[in-house]
């Protein structure tokens, strides 16, 4: 088949792209790479991404990665239901909220991420506070943009919606381990503290094809 | 008039606007905020944009901040000639690319940036080595794209050379203090060890409207 996605389980930026790729209905390969034996840095892969990191998407002979990239690309060159907004106002917001997502949440928050499930939490717990600090401030904001519309932009689910989604279910999955109650005693149960942020996780997780998205490891895992 | 832009010398990101809106002809009223003054923490500028961070560009009464989705607003609002690639394919490269420059060439170049600037290269310079051991990995990816190329992408400027243009400028003039001969001494001067980044450099330099980008302060440094 011409599109071909390259992901891993887990990885919140592989699962921006195939909540991309579902929501735009399109026919691809999904290419799971399992991290474990390090197939993302296979010589194909390599190849591919000399970073050795996915999502990787082939389309045809051409190949993107980075995945805000990748969701750029698709929603150009495949671009019903636009992602990017209507029109370059609400480009520009859905683009300037992705952003400051990346530049003022997400250090943060992949530091917890990364933290809890390598089990490196106790030896790091003031820096992690702060970084749970930070995260609080950047979920309140967002929290602000959800009480008042369904999606991060505007009156449709974008790509701000997409790039964030992931990584704010990593963390709560993070936080709900037992290392990590103390840190996340402010944050779960989201229902309580960002009641707003919940209902739109609710949102996305209800969504046709969301299914397909999530974790396979992680429902192997929920299973036991 | 409709288009203003506020930005302060120096600033990396202002650059970048500055770079987009001469490329494009566009009519712009330029608001130089003076950071010693703290202009650009001002209620005015925080009622535009919370973070008290330039640029910020203003049309009429849409506002947009953090360079990439300026850039990205300022393309699809004003698209001749555009800066985002003439085709899906090439806007993905092109996206790719800053994203890469970002994720892992920014915050090591920003730290070298803010060391030598703020003076504190003498009790960091094993940190700052292994900075700029990172700088010089992706410079010479660079260097071979633009040993191949004119522009970074492809055959226009476009919106990667702008993005990453003047963090490198700010790069060779912090590496040019005494204080960072060391550091710098495996990249400086460019001709020698980055002869197509140099050129590349040059190219930009001689572009028509780069003297009203070029950071005022640094101008008047050079005069005395």
């Amino acid at each position: 088949m011409a599109l071909t996605v390259f992901w891993g389980s887990g990885s919140p930026f592989s699962w921006r792209v195939l909540l991309a790729l579902e929501h735009k209905r399109l026919d691809y390969v999904s290419e799971r790479l399992h991290f474990d034996k390090q197939e993302h840095q296979s010589p194909h892969m390599l190849k591919l991404n000399p970073r050795g990191r996915v999502p990787v998407v082939k389309d045809n002979d051409y190949v993107v990665f980075e995945s805000l990239a990748v969701l750029y690309y698709l929603d150009l060159k495949y671009p019903d239901p636009p992602i990017f907004g209507l029109n370059p106002e609400e480009a520009g917001v859905i683009m300037r909220v992705i952003c400051e997502f990346q530049a003022y949440a997400e250090p943060a928050l992949m530091n917890i991420i990364d933290a809890v499930f390598t089990a490196h939490v106790e030896g790091r717990f003031d820096e992690l506070s702060d970084a749970m600090h930070v995260v609080g401030r950047e979920a309140r904001t967002i929290e602000g943009r959800l009480s008042k519309e369904s999606w991060i932009v505007g009156q449709n689910y974008s790509a701000a919606d997409m790039v964030i989604f992931p990584v704010i279910q990593l963390l709560r999955r993070a936080l709900s381990k037992p290392a990590a109650v103390e840190l996340g005693a402010r944050f779960l149960p989201m229902e309580r503290n960002y009641p707003a942020l919940a209902r739109w996780i609710g949102r996305i997780e209800s969504l046709p094809g969301y299914d397909k998205t999530y974790p396979p490891h992680w429902r192997e895992a929920d299973r036991t």
